[in-house]
């Protein structure tokens, strides 16, 4: 492959995040699926940003989180993503940029707003997200840079997209590049509704282009159709060079075609709040793949990387992983 | 004095604060003055932004602050500030609303952006404010709604207000209607080089208009222009009604014609970030103040809500007042 210039880089919708603390009740008032994300419209994202309580706004996206963790790590990571030239497109394009992370792609200067997702967060620290994708919907196969891609170690997509036609084919085109680089593609299942809309796309990308596959146990479920975790791994297995299961408090698997791998969950302290913790995990596994560490010690960043994010509200590092790691 | 409706009603700038963690390395070399709020145009806001770190957005703004710490002990306060039509501003407006604060000044449809304060949060949990005040500072007398002040049982004014002419003029209007009313008049004296710059002006309103007065050591000190806290007593003992003098980890005291009520520090868990330390004592005090509550008990309530807020990023409660300080 070309010389790399770039560990990772990832491609997910830009979105900055609205975290407020929700009861259980309020979710089951507003007929909201709890840990899922849903989408919405901007006249949705209007009338339940009313009925909510105050909040804060923390840069997120899924891939973008991964691509601050991969930094905080002492990684070089790149995103790709779009946002509008608007006060909140401005936050997302500073925070991605100040965390470390190269994002090159112009702010649109007119269309939608940048995506918003109104993250509730019940007393049990689950996060239920609710997304306006508004400009981020409009990532296409142009915004691709194909010297971007050819510098790409790993190219890292959000599952997310498949929700949107153009972005799905930005990603597609994404993969095509990184493939013919001779680079390695890797995807997060995202969501387990996602998987259910998109079940053929998912499988045929598994089966195709991609190396390696993030999903918990649920995503698992669905992209397997079954629940049994046993005919999940061997699905995986046989189809992909490694998958991470996410198993919550429980850890996680790595599974490859020779093995099974387990990694114990770590926990700093109270969890706060769970968004980003799919997100960190996969910051920690990336990096230690960029850096070619054993496999166990990949898992391991992993569990690290979202016991922080855990621990605080926001879904991007608040502290430095490579120290927090030991890696420094 | 006519029927109140309002507990309180706060007067200041609408800002949202956006709060990054920096070092004391990075204060020196930007030439900030640390633990003070700087006043600074729009395009040292745009450079000064590029070159911090990550950050959360929460909504702010001292009196703005206080209204939500009187929301949360269960009290009745109002807001009068204003914003811009744009993103921010939404926000702004969103959160006051939702924390249980009546808001109903219109977001303006032109001139400059919603204020924003970049907050530099330094490992001993200190706060240093870069304010671009945009929109705010066009607050003008033909905002201060008349019927809003004839309902306020107390005014509370920032004395950050001082440095807009026309801010400051609203501000002597609304203590007039207030006054006319029956009301008292509150403010919080805001930052010891806001002091130096209008120290006439803030003799004259404790020689006048106002009843009660919040201040900190440093800011008491450049009042009355004495670092003898003893004279500082005195000097406010003999001009006002009421006196909050807050003294930091060492508590507070409250100097009335009568007496001086000492008054202990309450500390829940390690401090995080200090910003809103000050706007939340008062929030404690004035609720108490407004529920004719014995002022050591006021002062007990700000000892509360200033220990919740230190404990988290933002300038704003988290938790339960009226519950963490055991009122229900």
């Amino acid at each position: 492959m070309s010389e790399a210039s770039y560990d990772v880089v990832g491609i997910g919708n830009a979105i900055v995040d609205v975290i407020s603390k929700a009861s259980d009740e309020f979710l089951v008032e507003q007929g909201i699926e709890k840990h899922s994300m849903t989408l919405i419209d901007e006249e949705r994202a209007t009338s339940l940003y009313a009925l909510m309580g105050p909040g804060i706004e923390a840069s997120g996206g899924s891939a973008a989180n991964t691509m601050a963790g991969i930094a905080s790590f002492g990684g070089r990571p790149a995103y790709v993503g779009k946002v509008r030239d608007d006060q909140l497109g401005q936050v997302f394009g500073h925070d991605t940029r100040a965390g470390g992370v190269a994002f090159d792609v112009p702010a649109a200067t007119d269309g939608p707003a940048t995506a918003r997702s109104l993250i509730l967060v019940t007393p049990d620290a689950a996060r239920t997200m609710n997304t306006f994708l508004g400009i981020s919907s409009l990532l296409e196969p142009a915004d691709i840079d194909p010297e971007l891609m050819a510098k790409a170690k790993i190219l890292f997509c959000e599952g997310y997209l498949w929700d949107v036609e153009s972005a799905k084919q930005a990603m597609r085109t994404a993969m095509d590049l990184v493939k013919t680089n001779g680079g390695t593609c890797a995807m997060t299942a995202s969501d387990s509704f996602c998987i259910d809309r998109h079940h053929a796309d998912f499988v045929e990308l598994c089966e195709g282009p991609l190396d390696l596959l993030f999903a918990n146990r649920a995503e698992l479920a669905r992209l397997v159709e079954s629940d049994d975790l046993a005919t999940g791994i061997e699905w995986v297995r046989e189809r992909l060079a490694m998958t991470f299961i996410t198993l919550g408090k429980e850890g996680s698997l790595v599974v490859t075609p020779d093995e099974t791998i387990e990694i114990v969950a770590e926990e700093f302290g109270a969890p706060v709040d769970t968004t980003g913790a799919g997100d960190q995990y996969a910051a920690g596994v990336l990096y230690g793949l960029s850096q070619e560490l054993p496999l166990a010690e990949c898992g391991r960043l992993g569990s690290v990387a979202a016991a922080e994010v855990i621990e605080h509200l926001g879904p991007r590092p608040e502290r430095n992983l490579a120290e927090l790691a030991g890696l420094r």
